[in-house]
């Protein structure tokens, strides 16, 4: 039996109400073994009230770090569920963490706690994203480096590569650098020296792709920085939410079939982000997760630390792209 | 009766085939005052087609900028249609000048050929992006400059709000700054600063704003640098497009409902992007511009001009500003 994936019961909007909902509905529904991290008075009741208690465990953590923590700050202290969430994985108590607390928060405490895979310079976070041609497409980074330098993106890049291999089950997946038209030198200074990098790489690099194609299928992954991918991400959500609220409005279409496609691009349809380039696996879900969206967080997690994702990249980097 | 606008005749994917007919519809259909730019043996070879000649006057210019063109390149030529172009604002002899060519290449001429505005340190592309709520919200910049410093982001808040003003009569417009994450201090370096700024400008600056809220009408305008917001223009035509294409595809809609809208995300809805923070008038179309898109940015052209949006730059960017 594979260690337990451990939960942040204290972070997101909703607070241990709804972290540990989704704890009980991933041990029950999912079949994941689940442990809770959290101030654990406020933990047990929740896990009262579900008929939980000695069903799942606790790992005490006295502090909270508030969600308008933005990352160094919260590493500083030991107490608190970030930090102790992170050591369970360290010491290999826990196959991985799932956090909805502040994105800037968890990572700091990921990298200081877990630590960087070897060679990485940064993490990244990659999501799956639905396309029109029924695939999907990786897109990495959605907000764990806000200022990368053009080599970061290179390996993010790689980092990318290996989640769709292992999500996508594309055996040599497609990579596309985000920028501002097509042809190869189109963008701004970061991504310029980013195509430079990554075109000498052992990846399938297509060029630039473009705003357009984030939901194209056009390739298999689209590599950016953490601040453009993270206004893409919601960029994505709002603009579908918009299409079929207009379509809605029209009277066109019939509420029902309108919600399953919003339901596809949605905050909560992909579970976490998988922080990618750590010696652990760590998952940050969305602050405003339901309990649903925390299980199926669980589940990304316990898929990913099964599937020897951390494992793969390591492969991956190369000498150069680790530079 | 106002100078003609000029049309790049020579830019855009189609060439003159396109921009030479959007430049008969302004004419014909709109009643705006048109001159076309470019090689005279090619421009009214397709003025003859529309039995046009003598009817919209030409301006020869012996050479073109290729849409791979990014910028610095072009204005060392003074005979290409863009130079040609820019010169005739310049000398009053035009009230503005319309292109569909390479983005870059547009910016740079104007800022050689026309100037910039007193005090402003770069121009920035505005379009007004119609929001679920009925009413739009300008996004500046979406390309004109890819690497901006703190500074120019405040500047283009202040261009912006004068758009806002202009384009969406709004007595005192709200504006947000584009970032990942609603509370002061989350974004990247460039956004951090910027926001630090723009708290002290004499707008209603009221804060982050996320990549969901472009469509949502949360604010007037919507301030970025010129590669992230090139990238959500962008994103959203393709977002909307994916949305609609599943609804499509679920069968739950008519097809002429879903194609309206479409269309109002559609690259070609706004006719072409205002450039901002120069002595004269610049609009740049879509490089994929079809006839009727080029006759409707020779419209927003027309109505910049006469709308006297420069002057009202200029009365905005207050010493603070323009530092």
């Amino acid at each position: 039996m594979s260690e337990p994936v451990a939960v942040d019961a204290m972070g997101g909007d909703h607070g241990p109400g709804e972290t540990v909902a989704g704890a009980v509905v991933a041990r029950r529904e999912l079949g994941i073994p689940v442990v809770l991290v959290g101030h654990s008075g406020a933990v047990r009741a929740e896990l009262t009230r579900h008929g939980a208690v000695g069903e799942i465990g606790v790992v005490h953590a006295e502090d909270v770090v508030p969600m308008t923590e933005r990352g160094a700050g919260a590493v500083f202290s030991t107490t608190t569920s970030l930090t102790v969430g992170c050591d369970l994985v360290r010491r290999k108590e826990a196959s991985a963490f799932v956090s909805a607390g502040s994105t800037g928060a968890v990572v700091s405490c990921a990298i200081h706690g877990i630590g960087r895979a070897p060679g990485v310079l940064r993490p990244a976070l990659a999501i799956a994203l639905p396309s029109v041609t029924g695939g999907a497409t990786v897109l990495i980074d959605v907000g764990a480096t806000s200022d990368p330098i053009p080599e970061m993106i290179a390996q993010f890049a790689l980092l990318g590569a290996s989640y769709a291999q292992l999500v996508l089950e594309v055996a040599d997946p497609s990579v596309g650098l985000l920028s501002i038209g097509s042809e190869p030198g189109k963008g701004n200074r970061l991504t310029r020296r980013a195509g430079e990098l990554l075109a000498g790489l052992p990846l399938r690099f297509c060029g630039n792709v473009e705003g357009h194609d984030v939901l194209a299928g056009t390739v298999d992954v689209i590599v950016t920085d953490g601040f453009t991918g993270n206004v893409v991400l919601k960029n994505v959500e709002g603009s579908v939410r918009a299409a079929l609220t207009l379509v809605a409005h029209s009277g066109a279409a019939g509420a029902e079939e309108l919600r399953a496609v919003a339901r596809r691009y949605a905050p909560e349809a992909h579970g976490g982000a998988a922080l990618l380039g750590l010696i652990g696996t760590v998952v940050v879900a969305h602050g405003s997760s339901r309990a649903a969206t925390i299980a199926r967080a669980c589940a990304v997690a316990h898929d990913l630390a099964e599937g020897g994702v951390v494992t793969r990249f390591a492969d991956r980097l190369t000498p150069e792209a680790a530079r």
